[in-house]
């Protein structure tokens, strides 16, 4: 066959396969946004069915041809199709290492948990959600074997997300976030000088936080014709292509920040997504390059912008004029110095900037635990509860705010939320060159994050998976990963907040 | 192989094609209830990718190996198994007529006219819509030529709804309606005692709506566990299966009624699905058995019983307590009379149940004469225009409130319209039998509909496809369709609500 025959049709694979995504990725995000809660078998039916289609395509005779061919003629090919040939390539023979069966079980196990998960949360009642907890940790043991038969299992979960990262290299990392961040919570803690939060609660109409999302989705340059903003228990993004990004919130009456700084967090994933260079539409690369790249550019503007002083000041006249009586006689400056309030706290998603690290790294210790120790399921809720007390000073009242908080777990992803310490990281350091080059000041002054939106397309957004995350950083900062910036970053800010 | 593997690999095949049912269906229900705009291109298409591999699914040699030996041993399956195998042989050699290409460009010039539609009605202007229309009708021609192509085109669409109906069959039908109902009309239009209507315009707040939304659904006992309730452009039902059923409607503001026949109407359709037999789950057999069979639970649900006297006493004052300024002076009878207005309109979805009939009349004439005629796509709106006043005596002042009012060309529906009025025509046969077993007026007095869904159930609703359209009028009413019962039911009621 012709070389540009294979092209065409490999560009017609990776279309169909896109095709089963989408379809898997709706079903998904109907599942948490509309579903009707008797339907969880026929979802999971459907849900095996797809993900069952989808193996088959991805380890046909055909598609294995045509891989060939393209990576034994790679000097041949554009730079997009033979990065698309090699990252399939090796996605292929991963893939084509687990047996079908597993993955339609893996795909149904999911399903099963997660919908069992949402109840114990709702009832505070781990035990009901054990059995299936431990089954996705058994699938992932044996996932682990078939990828990498004489490797270690927690290394391979972690190269999932974040390829070529090892224990050993997160390992120093974590110790140095510890080393620097715990004396530093411990200073904020003692310090005289705390914020007043007592207008962050109250009364906060739900009508009037849909206005303030939809204000700040447009401030940030979130492209509406593209993206909408649904609610669910557990606030996600989910991308169908470029032209059809889903983020999801949770409206809390009783608090403001909680909804504002999740929007602005999860628009930020939604930016990454619906930058990407239209020439990836529908490509196996169209999609932001890794877990940690991704969560880089949702606490970029979470936290790195979203935080900050002159955005704080920008978007202050609109929380004002939406809820008047409750920011009666507060300034600017306070609202400032109260979404930036550290206090060490249960929930990870609404930890504050300073103690949020602590929160990755418990959940990192006990993975590590469960994949290399053997910690049992039944062990699991009192070691959460104990790593707590340990790092965060806090007691867990009960699992639902405890070890049933996240999601990640129920869908089967281990290895996950180490990526998340890692973006957070990566982002100081991108904020750091993005300011050299970007008026930020100007921007937050202004209302207008065009320029700041424009350079991370340019360095980061547009590339999809066309770069590692390794390369992304060296492209954007033209130097390699440093994880000073961020300790260095925490450091200034919250010694500067607290007067210490 | 033997006979008992056969069968499990043919369930194992229904199955996956209820699979890829279910996912084109959430995409197209996505689509209606929260898809970004800009998503459409990315929507089609995975639709056409989804469309494309079910149809492979259905064509494949393994497939009709399969129907071939089970319809070879007939007598030795089970009835539902042996149905399933008939029905599905039936649509497995229709289905091979049609070349694939052909029917993955149907899947986006359906969705894409859908688009445009929607658009179109918007903005008024059918000109946009027209070219996406013409092209679905080349398309409808095409088809009907490659199932049938010594067969009259119109049939054969026809055929697609309500298997074995012809225009020889529904000519006398609509003849009958437009001979008695006609008259009627005019007798109505000139009585002095209409009723007033004065307290159903206003201000009905959305969210006082959606109460009364779920108070119906509830006393309909409908089950909140599988079936939900959402907003769309043009209110539809549609089940992924029976655990998972979905409804939409559309609230206005100035408008009390609207929102509640549509959500008693879709209530009914989807209480059909939600009653279909557990065995059926994710059969082919496992929804409604016809287009006309299901309009008649619809119509049943809306109007039959929906707009009987006993109902409305049954709700008036839940009316009453959610709209009381609206509602002061007005007693159920005037509610009941009021909701029973005669009056010829243009919109069919909110026609009246005496005028509603000759909305579809006239669809069906329209679509004759495009079949039949080759009526071009210019002169649609005109000969809609001309056919309103000559039959409801109306003008249509633009073509949002005329041509474009209706989803279904926009959808690849020819040959559906007529079936609304078949089914309104079986339900009045059916209630007639309902009445002789079941208490409706001590339903409504106790609001409780149990009854008349356990008779429903067991003559129609679990039966889902195993029973032919003909074969579940016979077996509910001991004969065959007559449609002299729904002609005498009008007469009698609006003779009696007028005053004749």
């Amino acid at each position: 066959m012709e070389l540009n025959k294979t092209i065409q049709n490999f560009k017609e694979q990776q279309k169909k396969m896109h095709a089963f995504d989408h379809v898997m990725n709706l079903l998904t995000y109907d599942a948490a946004t509309g579903m009707p809660p008797g339907a969880s078998d026929t979802l999971s039916d459907t849900l095996a069915v797809m993900s069952g289609e989808s193996y088959r395509l991805t380890v046909s005779e055909e598609y294995k041809a045509m891989l060939k061919v393209l990576n034994e003629h790679k000097e041949e090919l554009d730079f997009q199709t033979r990065r698309e040939a090699e990252e399939l390539l090796e996605e292929q023979e991963k893939l084509a290492k687990v047996p079908e069966e597993e993955v339609v079980a893996a795909a149904k196990a999911q399903n099963e948990a997660n919908h069992y998960w949402e109840i114990a949360k709702n009832k505070n009642d781990y035990e009901l959600f054990k059995p299936y907890l431990a089954k996705l940790i058994e699938i992932q043991k044996r996932y682990a074997g078939y990828i990498n038969p004489d490797g270690d299992v927690y290394d391979t979960l972690l190269n999932e997300f974040e390829k070529g990262m090892t224990q050993k290299q997160m390992d120093p990392f974590f110790d140095d976030i510890k080393e620097k961040l715990v004396p530093l919570i411990a200073a904020v803690q003692k310090s005289s000088d705390k914020p007043d939060t007592s207008f962050l609660s109250g009364t906060f109409p739900i009508e009037k936080q849909k206005e303030l999302s939809a204000y700040v989705m447009d401030l940030m340059g979130i492209d509406k014709e593209r993206c909408i903003l649904r609610e669910t228990e557990h606030p996600f993004t989910t991308e169908f292509s470029k032209n059809d990004v889903r983020i999801t919130t949770k409206y809390k009456e009783d608090d403001l920040t909680s909804n504002l700084y999740s929007v602005i967090h999860e628009s930020g994933h939604a930016m990454y997504e619906l930058c990407v260079s239209d020439d990836l539409l529908h490509s196996a690369l169209g999609h932001g390059a890794t877990t940690a790249i991704h969560e880089s550019q949702s606490r970029l503007w979470e936290n790195y912008i979203g935080r900050s002083k002159a955005f704080c000041q920008l978007i202050f006249p609109k929380v004002k004029e939406l809820f008047p009586e409750q920011m009666e006689g507060v300034i600017a400056e306070d609202f400032y110095r109260a979404v930036n309030v550290a206090r060490p706290s249960l929930i990870r998603t609404e930890a504050d900037e300073l103690t949020y690290s602590l929160h990755v790294l418990i959940r990192y210790e006990m993975e590590k635990k469960i994949f290399n120790e053997g910690l049992s399921v039944d062990d699991l809720p009192a070691e959460w509860n104990r790593l707590y007390k340990e790092y965060l000073g806090v007691d867990v009242p009960d699992d639902t705010q405890g070890i049933l908080q996240d999601a990640h777990w129920a869908g089967g992803a281990f290895g996950y939320f180490p990526s998340y310490a890692l973006g957070t990281a990566y982002s100081a350091q991108i904020m750091k060159y993005l300011k050299e080059v970007v008026d930020l000041e100007k921007c937050c002054f202004e209302g207008d994050f065009a320029p700041v939106r424009e350079w991370l397309t340019d360095r980061i957004y547009k590339h999809g998976m066309l770069l590692t995350a390794e390369e992304l950083i060296e492209n954007t900062c033209h130097e390699k990963f440093d994880p000073n910036y961020y300790t260095k970053y925490l450091t200034d800010k919250f010694t500067r907040l607290y007067r210490l």
